[in-house]
């Protein structure tokens, strides 16, 4: 039997701290709970930080949840904003709390310690950094600073580093606002969750809202108001936000000689405590399990976080955990685009040099009945398992619910479903919601072709390639698809026609075909093997991946289009 | 080894019959493939003709996907419209076909053929049938027809017999476009896949928007322009649309001696093979296996449809099925609303008189971060089985997107998935879409805790008895709340107050305890619970969905409502 605690600290009072002190409360009355936070502010919506800056989320008081008063009323958790927990003594189990307004030091004793202390927004030494106004975006003060600067000063140019979640999403809300707005991502994409052939996408929809998008370059040096890259360009910053990542907080553990783990986050067991067994970790600050890597990793999402904070206080009270790892589940909104993302990409499994055979599907299939007025196309990227079929991630992009999709697919990655299973899976349809076939059905039927060699496939990042080469290229699009804008060489033999017209083929070199997304140019594939034709492959994603795929850097670079004209519908 | 057939013979061209014969070929460019179709038209969205009715798809064209042109050039399919199969010679392989302009009648040998006729819409005899001008909605001419006659003769009342799909489209469609509209439906209840206190939330949904909504109340004849009641009352209608239900097609397979099932369709094996092993049948004419329910239903969608073609065209070559049977999933906008479902319900379990111990979840939290503008109330409902905690379904309300989460559980299940499993889903999250512990979610853990007892609770339905009898209510919400309108005798004693109050609440009976959605009152119950009250019950769906249960019958029966005013928000 476990003994019940008398007195459970908890430090942080954000998304993991303030769950696990509340889900204390619930499985415990008569537990004393005080909950520190060195902020203002407790239980805050994190995520919901960068929606302040186009007045979406117009008042910064409207993203604090809740105030320490509610946490006595509801809770009757003594919730502590401006103390900081500056020390734990480990063998007299107590903390040494720093009030950070009147300076006053005191201590608190504990039976149990959770800890929620997050991560810290990463800020480089560069060079110059006086000399130009830099901000982070953590906490609900930090939005407020950064916008009451901008605001205030009228600054018009602001440039942001780093193109993941909050970079994207300071930017975009920036640019609602009114402002210039520059990005700049030292790897040649933005947002890691998407391979680089999905992110195109959203390369293009930046760029096409007057975003200014440079990847690929890094940040050498400031100068007055003036971010110089390593490339030479400088750009002009009246406001700098710095959103290159986060790393864990991790000083407080460190001190107290907690084990870290590799990745440098806290280590924790199964059951999130770490290596003091009155000790727990959740959220940001801590390593996770990837059941799909099988390794330790970081994930700063809020889901899991509040997953680990009841995990943790249910271990406390004797309940074991049902620890199965995460798989790491997002989406994120740029403009009017929608992306969301689950499970592995290619990108993370040729990162991490996993032994794994693995093929991808490439879709753009619409996200509704064609005919329903706001039916629109939906870009997704499944990636499999060979030969198992076994879904190891997906990616969706488009205008429409792509959340749905992956939320579909992150279900079915959990009970380790196949390609098999997710051809069958029976989604509700209704002509304005989806198709009667949905998108993930339809990818898994194409997944299944390619698993058992039923056809072969090129994918759009290949596509150039085979253009400089004077690959033989056919286009089964309809002959005025085919007039406003097609691959450069490519010719054009509709759909209707290619039986009749199939002398015109070679049979003695490779034939590649295409159509608008490739369904058209699929049923081709299919009949010309039948008619004898061995070497012949469907363009994945087809004209309009394929035009969706070029579009960013053709346009950044200035290099020469393979397309006489893009085609992005 | 199987023998390629020649000759493949499809009848009905609609979803089924159409991707039967496209997947025939990309399987064999070789067969000759011949698809008939008693109608003008082949491959047409079946699912969207009801919002013709209100122009969201102005031309009735539209709803034609492709056309016979399309086939032969795509697919070098043979589609004849107008082109009725009557009869089947199983000995000599041949079907008898009537060209139903000409009326000339032709053979037309098969090695294969693939029934998929559909189904009918229900018609009873009713007394009276010429008295008023009666439609039907299943295919493009039906919808063009009625959509005619209520512009031309300038109709302005319109009655809808039956609260299924097509009625309740057909409905909010003609209500749209500025009809009048009523819609009887003979059982308490419309929308079979939802349960009795879920549909409220519709039922208030319709006649909020002006909808004249009898439940309860048959046709019993029909007289000049009128429909009359068995409850004696008259409505006033210049067009009278049958949305009754459908019944299999099954007059050609009976008369070829092919075997039906219990349900009266046509009985197929895994396969989607009949009793005569050349004849395959798909579609809404067959039954099919229902997995929860262990027994053969019959199941009128298409998505189903489309799966069992490509499985009885598969099966034709050769290729082995994987028929992991159906679950029912289907989705329904209804004005602003939206209604989502999957699995068994309540009504379900209880009208098959199915051997299963189960209890159920009531939610209502936000679909999104509540301080996004566009946050809504979700009404989520989920049944589970005792004591294994196997999720069986579950039914999703709103005005945001329920299909998503609807979606999920469907995944969900096809694994057989528990509430463990569920609360454990890794989905994906941004303020935008959603919140950081999903809905569904927390539907996991609220039912969790009910499978392991950790707090009672009672359903919106009780609620009544329960005032009625004069038990003990206590509101947990703030006084401003229930100021604003409450539950005629409930003691308003706040989260923040209840544990200094206690000495209010009595220990010799039991005490109910709600909020608005059933959160706080849950706090509210596991504090009473330490505190030693045995004998508290949460109510599950809390004010806010009492108000919904409550109001349309209120409205409609002019009863006495239980609340001071309603809450929907």
């Amino acid at each position: 039997m476990v003994k019940k605690p008398k007195r459970v600290l908890v430090v942080g009072g954000v998304a993991g701290g303030a769950s696990a002190a509340a889900r204390i409360r619930r499985l415990d009355e008569e537990c004393e709970i005080i909950m520190f936070e060195r902020g203002p502010h407790v239980s805050f919506s994190n995520c919901a930080l960068p929606f302040h800056l186009s007045g979406l989320i117009e008042d910064h008081e409207d993203l604090v949840l809740m105030k320490p008063d509610d946490f006595y009323n509801q809770y009757r958790i003594d919730a502590r904003v401006y103390n900081e927990v500056i020390h734990i003594d480990r063998e007299k189990k107590e903390v040494m709390v720093k009030n950070v307004v009147t300076g006053e030091e005191y201590t608190e004793s504990y039976d149990k310690l959770i800890l929620s202390p997050g991560a810290n927004p990463i800020v480089p030494p560069f060079k110059g950094m006086d000399e130009v106004n830099v901000f982070t975006i953590r906490n609900v003060v930090d939005i407020a600073k950064l916008n009451v600067f901008i605001k205030e000063n009228h600054c018009n140019d602001v440039t942001v580093i780093g193109g993941g979640f909050i970079g994207i999403e300071a930017a975009e809300n920036l640019k609602l606002a009114g402002y210039n707005v520059t990005i700049v991502e030292a790897m040649p994409q933005i947002m890691r969750p998407f391979d680089y052939d999905m992110v195109q996408i959203l390369h293009k929809e930046l760029v096409d809202n007057g975003i200014d998008l440079i990847v690929d370059d890094k940040v050498e040096r400031f100068e007055k108001d003036t971010v110089i890259l390593e490339s030479g360009r400088k750009i002009h910053a009246e406001a700098v936000v710095m959103a290159i990542g986060v790393s864990p907080e991790t000083t407080l553990a460190k001190k107290a000689g907690l084990e870290l783990g590799k990745t440098g986050a806290i280590a924790v067991n199964q059951n999130f405590r770490t290596s003091d067994p009155d000790i727990y970790a959740v959220g940001d600050a801590i390593e996770v399990y990837n059941r799909l890597l099988h390794t330790q990793s970081k994930l700063a999402l809020a889901g899991p976080a509040q997953k680990q904070a009841r995990a943790a206080a249910d271990h406390i009270y004797g309940r074991p955990v049902n620890n199965t790892g995460v798989i790491g589940s997002s989406v994120i909104k740029v403009f009017n685009y929608n992306g969301a993302s689950t499970g592995l990409t290619e990108g993370l499994i040729k990162a991490t040099n996993m032994q794994i055979d693995y093929d991808t599907v490439m879709i753009i299939p619409n996200d509704k009945v064609g005919i329903m007025p706001d039916s629109e196309p939906l870009h997704f990227k499944l990636i499999f398992e060979v030969p198992t079929g076994r879904v190891l991630g997906a990616q969706a992009i488009g205008k429409g619910n792509v959340d749905k999709r992956i939320d579909v697919i992150a279900t079915l990655i959990k009970f380790n479903g196949t390609l098999e299973d997710l051809k069958d899976l029976e989604l509700c349809y209704a002509p304005p919601f989806g198709t009667a076939r949905d998108v993930v059905n339809f990818a898994a039927l194409v997944g299944l072709n390619i698993l058992h060699s039923c056809f072969k496939q090129v994918h759009v990042d290949e596509v150039r390639g085979l253009v400089e080469s004077g690959a033989y290229i056919i286009d089964v699009r309809d002959k005025d698809e085919y007039e406003e804008g097609h691959i450069v060489n490519a010719v054009n033999i509709p759909l209707g026609e290619i039986r009749d017209r199939i002398d015109e083929i070679p049979k003695d070199r490779p034939v590649y075909l295409h159509c608008r997304s490739g369904q058209r140019s699929y049923n081709a594939v299919m009949a010309l093997q039948h008619l004898g034709f061995d070497n012949v492959y469907n363009v994945s994603g087809s004209f309009m991946g394929l035009s969706f795929f070029e579009y960013y850097n053709d346009k950044v670079t200035g290099r020469k289009p393979i397309v006489t004209a893009y085609n992005f519908e």
